[in-house]
């Protein structure tokens, strides 16, 4: 039976029965020298325990939890609105195996009023937040500019001298941020020769071929990016953009990301559970796509973006770092991406901005990882899935509508 | 310059300076595959972050934590007793540099009365724990024969079907438990071709030669273990038994041993972090020897099996099973052993039951681990090393006077 034709039911890791078994049968195995941990249908169990195949990075949540009130409501089930590709009409119940959702949670004012968890995922398990974590990234970094620790208008030969000779090396912190670096580096995780393709391999995400004599980690494989067009003209996505980030963040610090992460936003926020964050052979932290938080401290990051950087203990986030990132970026320079379902979007600081003019934005990642903020509706949505498809964009024409119709029905009242 | 002649200081890891440095340079990078997690003087800096070099498995806490009450003392450290060995005349003080102490702890009555942590181990940092993980493997399976849930006198063939035709099969559970099988495995740490040698690659804790064929698991090694000799008649110390004993836990249970770990002991006792778990390629933890908590939680863990199986919330292990491994094991199959250090010693339950009639028993591991519990001193005794020989016995002609010149102390007031 191919793949294609399995549903969110008949894909369900429980009923697959993926490593069940001590041992499990052969059939029943996943190994990451098989990679099968980064695909459908077998990704749908390994997302939510990536540390059993990888080697991880704790990031420590603090003594204090900040506290959820839960009051959950039964109506949002039934909500209805209409997809934006097929114009199929579907219940937000419906949406949830449609997206190959594993777990998603609903905070309306600060309180959880919808919590599901699907599959092998559950609310103490940390699964893999794909590009969220690159919000997390570029939040630290915003903070950093705020505090005048890092200068966006810098040259990043100036604040990576290993990068002098590559193609980031006259793109400024501002345009890694934002993305707008011109590079030869392509984000098509369907082909294994892609710029994203050869990363994965350097950072270990993925197996090696046999004689395999290309970058041993991201160290060596960031300085190998070339070049190809003008910086700062043009919003692309790039990951390696973040590794970059990433680095820079850790090299101000002084310290790996990992720990960085800990201090600016695990114990500030009062995460309720560690993170895992995947690491390459050097030790480098996934910048790009390696955190794998719970569910519930999604939320609680969206949160305090949503109160402009207050958490439960006062603020954590500068108030000044979030504004520059609801702020937006440049729409002339995402407008030729073609985000065919985010017109008058943009991207700022490893951030989507949202289209509607209602102030909406949005961490995302592949396979359905969002993180969605609506301060008109005093809304935000966390979101981890296991979709087949490994786009940011894949699970759009279901998701963007049914997040909207329960931003409307909140509104409501 | 030869790595015998560094002592604690001058392998300090924090001197040393590995994996410091945003990309280490070169010559302080450590790398699974060089298996530099596993030797001295790299495995100073390793043996507190094994999950940056392994997959892992969370072995979670539960949501109270058991509050240790702190009261330190610093008469200790002025301590003085005489080596067993060469009659040297030490302190207390002096003896933790001796030993390559990472970190250590002393409970009296409950009460934190010494915590020092060194190198880059910290109160947060989970550490290897190596063989003191089968202490807590023998304490659950104690726990299961006093639920009538296993039956100490079932042959090893009963339990596990699938080692009919090895070793084991006509040895009883209680033989594995003891240690008291006969089999054709040599625990000798410094060969590469020895039984644990064998299963070190099998587990992937070691890099395995290129072009190996053997055993891809350690599910896939267990069926090798050929018998030699006749069962019950000595101890004979072999990891392979805790790797049979945590696969029969598991099966029993119905469920993996991390799992059973979390719910047995780590929730009930109010642990303060979640432990990792180190898992082999087929995601089995590593039984004998993977489990990594934080100081404090070995700490709790040694205070319970004081208190016969009490915890901060009640009864957390059963009297009995705790009564059962204090009873100790056959000191006639123990003597032959040899144990220098260990004379009228016994082993039980994967523990060791140690000399001088004062009640006093331990869980050990390679390279320092240990828990010591001295009942009749109220005493318990909690420490990580990484001291340069992979031998339990190690560092016993220097800890084991300091401990009873500590037990000593204390009962005298």
């Amino acid at each position: 039976m191919p793949d294609r034709i399995l549903d969110a039911h008949t894909s369900d890791p429980k009923t697959m029965g993926w490593m069940e078994g001590l041992p499990p049968p052969p059939g029943k195995r996943l190994a990451w020298a098989r990679a099968d941990h980064m695909r459908f249908p077998t990704h749908r169990h390994a997302f939510s325990r990536m540390r059993e195949f990888l080697p991880s990075a704790r990031v420590g949540r603090g003594n204090a939890v900040w506290e959820l009130p839960v009051s959950l409501r039964d109506d949002l089930d039934a909500l209805r609105f209409t997809t934006l590709d097929d114009g199929r009409e579907l219940t937000w119940g419906e949406s949830l195996a449609a997206n190959f959702t594993d777990a998603i949670l609903v905070l309306h004012r600060g309180t959880v009023i919808y919590e599901r968890y699907f599959g092998t995922t559950r609310r103490d398990t940390p699964h893999i937040a794909f590009s969220v974590t690159k919000s997390f990234v570029g939040t630290i970094a915003e903070m950093l500019v705020q505090e005048g620790r890092l200068d966006p208008a810098a040259p990043i030969a100036d604040l990576l001298p290993e990068l002098a000779r590559s193609g980031f090396a006259d793109a400024t912190l501002r345009q890694v941020m934002d993305m707008t670096t011109a590079l030869d580096f392509s984000e098509d995780y369907t082909d294994a020769n892609s710029g994203i393709g050869a990363m994965s391999n350097a950072l270990g995400l993925t197996p090696r071929a046999p004689g395999y004599a290309g970058p041993g980690d991201v160290y060596a494989f960031l300085p190998t990016v070339r070049k190809q067009g003008e910086h700062g003209e043009r919003f692309t996505y790039r990951t390696c953009n973040t590794e970059v980030l990433g680095w820079i963040v850790a090299r101000s610090e002084g310290k790996r990301l990992d720990q960085v992460m800990s201090e600016r936003i695990w114990q500030p926020l009062g995460m309720e559970q560690d993170a895992d964050f995947l690491l390459d052979p050097t030790g480098m932290p996934f910048a790009g796509g390696g955190l794998n938080p719970v569910l519930r401290d999604l939320a609680r990051f969206g949160e305090a973006m949503r109160l402009n950087g207050q958490g439960h203990a006062g603020q954590a986030i500068h108030a000044a770092a979030v504004e520059s990132i609801r702020a937006g970026g440049s729409r002339a320079a995402f407008a030729p991406a073609g985000y065919t379902y985010l017109p008058e979007g943009s991207y700022r600081s490893q951030w989507w901005m949202m289209p509607g003019n209602t102030g909406a934005f949005s961490a995302r990642g592949i396979h359905g990882q969002t993180i969605y903020i609506d301060p008109a509706a005093e809304l935000v949505i966390a979101r981890f899935g296991s979709h087949p498809i490994a786009a940011g964009s894949g699970n759009d024409p279901v998701s963007l509508p049914a997040f909207r119709a329960v931003a409307q029905h909140l509104q409501n009242g």
